[in-house]
């Protein structure tokens, strides 16, 4: 039995959590549905079935403090930095060179760190399915959620044949991996079957990976030695900081498992979702009798079917459906629920204004 | 020529400016049109046409510092404070032994401290105009706006006939006081003309107001004989205390208006609002192309005819129309803008949990 290891990325910035996510607190460090952090509800999740020791982390220089703070209970050395972001494939290019120093030939899991995952005990079954496939192929494997309804705002993967190896979490081999498609398109998706949300969940060999990354992205690869070649010795900082600012950033999706032959998919049936705006963090949460969840004190009359977040401030909302009420620090977010993805261009503004203590 | 006094009421307090107005803060107290509270707007309206000798002001004990504090140009003996709230007839009445004392026979005028006003210069036209009735008819004068819809809101006033004397602002006999009417009243009160809204601005003799309270309300006027009585004595803080607690709370409509003869009208043609909710902010206040009134740091996306006030908050109001967001400390109030009446069951609601740091 091999043995498992994760990567977990977290070096995403964003603004669509704005209030709550900042230019030094991205949305993976933020308590969204409890006490825990999402980042740290992964590394939970993760524990329940490999030691501590076998858990990673990439981010970005920028987060380490909070992400120290985060995840103290794993080792310092797990938790790795890229000196500027590069997209996925030279982060876990940069991982795998750590893990590979400890278990060349350990099984990979790649994770995000700030999505919504439960039901545990099928996830990790599910995880456990795609170690087996990639250990018995020496293939890729991809974790696709079964599509509830035709997103827009997911990638697609589509697969081939059934490949199951007597499990009863179904495998496939993949045909190809489709960018975010229109609703027309997504609804021919789950009329034709065998379309897959791509959930960012990827299993492998470390082998397996830094082979690929060999064949398909070379000058990666030998940028990647030369990194090697640096672990441990008092240049590493800066041979890592040197190198890694001239890499070409490009993602996993499209540097390799685009170009991979042996790409297979594990059909994850667990709740998942990437929570790509408050509108998410809404479905997801706890609810009253109106319809509204609520973190925080807060009082609402007259009101239904919104969200709010006041950790530290009395807010009350009277009269209104379908808003999203957040307060963090000095800052407030009052916004339809429909209109989230106009949040981006308040970040923008208060850019434009100079009024950066509220970025 | 006789002298002008003010008395200026200052002991309201109220919950419809939530979170703005508070239990130590209400709102003759706020700034909502500006850098002036609506306080000193209207001390320095009365101080273009009279010495700040002569205003005075009766507030409640509770309000001591805040007032102190926001008319420090007036002389400290003006400020008289109620040791406890006895409507407006006991509160002239305490107010008028210190005018007396000075100026017996001095003209005073009884404002509102939390209304506004503009038009200045015809304010005092109007005002001046009343003083002279008030000093030829030894009467009681109340000013009467002319009603621009049929309000719910306010008390009305019906007149007889015109008995300007000569002046281009109208005066006239005062048949009756009438409270709040509904809609349908309201509405034939404007198709049969002769009726005003009621501003709670009251000119009279101080000698005619005391010889009023001895004939309507003769119980007061023996308490305030004996208030009088101690008055630069050093038993006068405890006898104040000991007699005022036991005087009976009335209004001056219903003590002396509505049981009086020499009642006058004068017509009030100048820009008033008795700024009775959020709503009435939001219609006078200054307003953008998208009619929204912004007061403070507020980025509006998608949003109209809206109120935003944030001092020292960044709020981000994105997708909505009609709403009022008001920010004050760490309480956070976002509201319909035609469901305001419900703030005060937000402030009942907080009493209930005991939420008094927010009160």
């Amino acid at each position: 039995m091999r043995n498992n290891y994760c990567l977990i990325m977290a070096g995403g910035s964003g603004t669509r959590f704005w209030p709550r996510s900042r230019t030094k607190k991205p949305k993976q460090y933020l308590n969204i549905f409890g006490d825990q952090s999402l980042i740290q509800a992964t590394v939970q999740r993760f524990a329940q079935f490999m030691s501590e020791e076998n858990i990673f982390i990439v981010s970005a220089k920028t987060q380490q403090e909070v992400l120290e703070e985060q995840v103290a209970n794993l080792p310092k050395e797990n938790l790795i930095y890229e000196p500027v972001g590069k997209n996925t494939l030279p982060a876990i290019g940069l991982a795998a060179l750590f893990v590979a120093e400890k278990d060349p030939e350990g099984i990979l899991i790649v994770s995000p760190s700030d999505h919504l995952i439960q039901n545990d005990p099928l996830f990790i079954q599910t995880i456990e399915s795609a170690a087996l496939i990639a250990d018995k192929t020496n293939g890729i494997v991809t974790i696709g959620i079964t599509p509830k309804y035709p997103a827009t705002g997911y990638g697609y993967v589509q697969t081939n044949e059934e490949v199951s190896l007597g499990q009863t979490i179904k495998s496939y081999s993949v045909q190809k991996f489709v960018e975010k498609p229109n609703h027309a398109v997504a609804s021919g998706y789950l009329q034709q079957g065998g379309f897959f949300w791509n959930s960012g969940i990827f299993v492998f060999k470390v082998s397996v990976f830094l082979e690929s990354v060999k064949n398909f992205a070379p000058a990666l690869y030998a940028d990647l030695l030369r990194i090697k070649a640096a672990i441990g010795t008092d240049q590493f900082e800066t041979a890592l900081d040197e190198i890694y600012r001239q890499v070409t950033s490009i993602s996993i999706d499209y540097g390799i498992l685009e170009k991979a032959e042996n790409v297979f998919l594990v059909q994850g049936d667990f709740v998942w979702n990437d929570l790509g705006s408050w509108e998410e963090v809404y479905k997801y949460d706890q609810k009253d009798e109106n319809q509204n969840a609520v973190r925080g004190e807060a009082i609402l009359l007259d009101t239904k079917n919104s969200y709010v977040y006041a950790p530290d401030s009395l807010v009350a909302v009277v009269g209104l459906e379908d808003v999203i009420v957040v307060q963090e620090g000095n800052t407030i977010l009052v916004c339809k629920r429909d209109k989230a993805e106009e949040i981006k261009q308040v970040v923008g503004e208060i850019a434009r204004r100079k009024l950066d203590q509220f970025l």
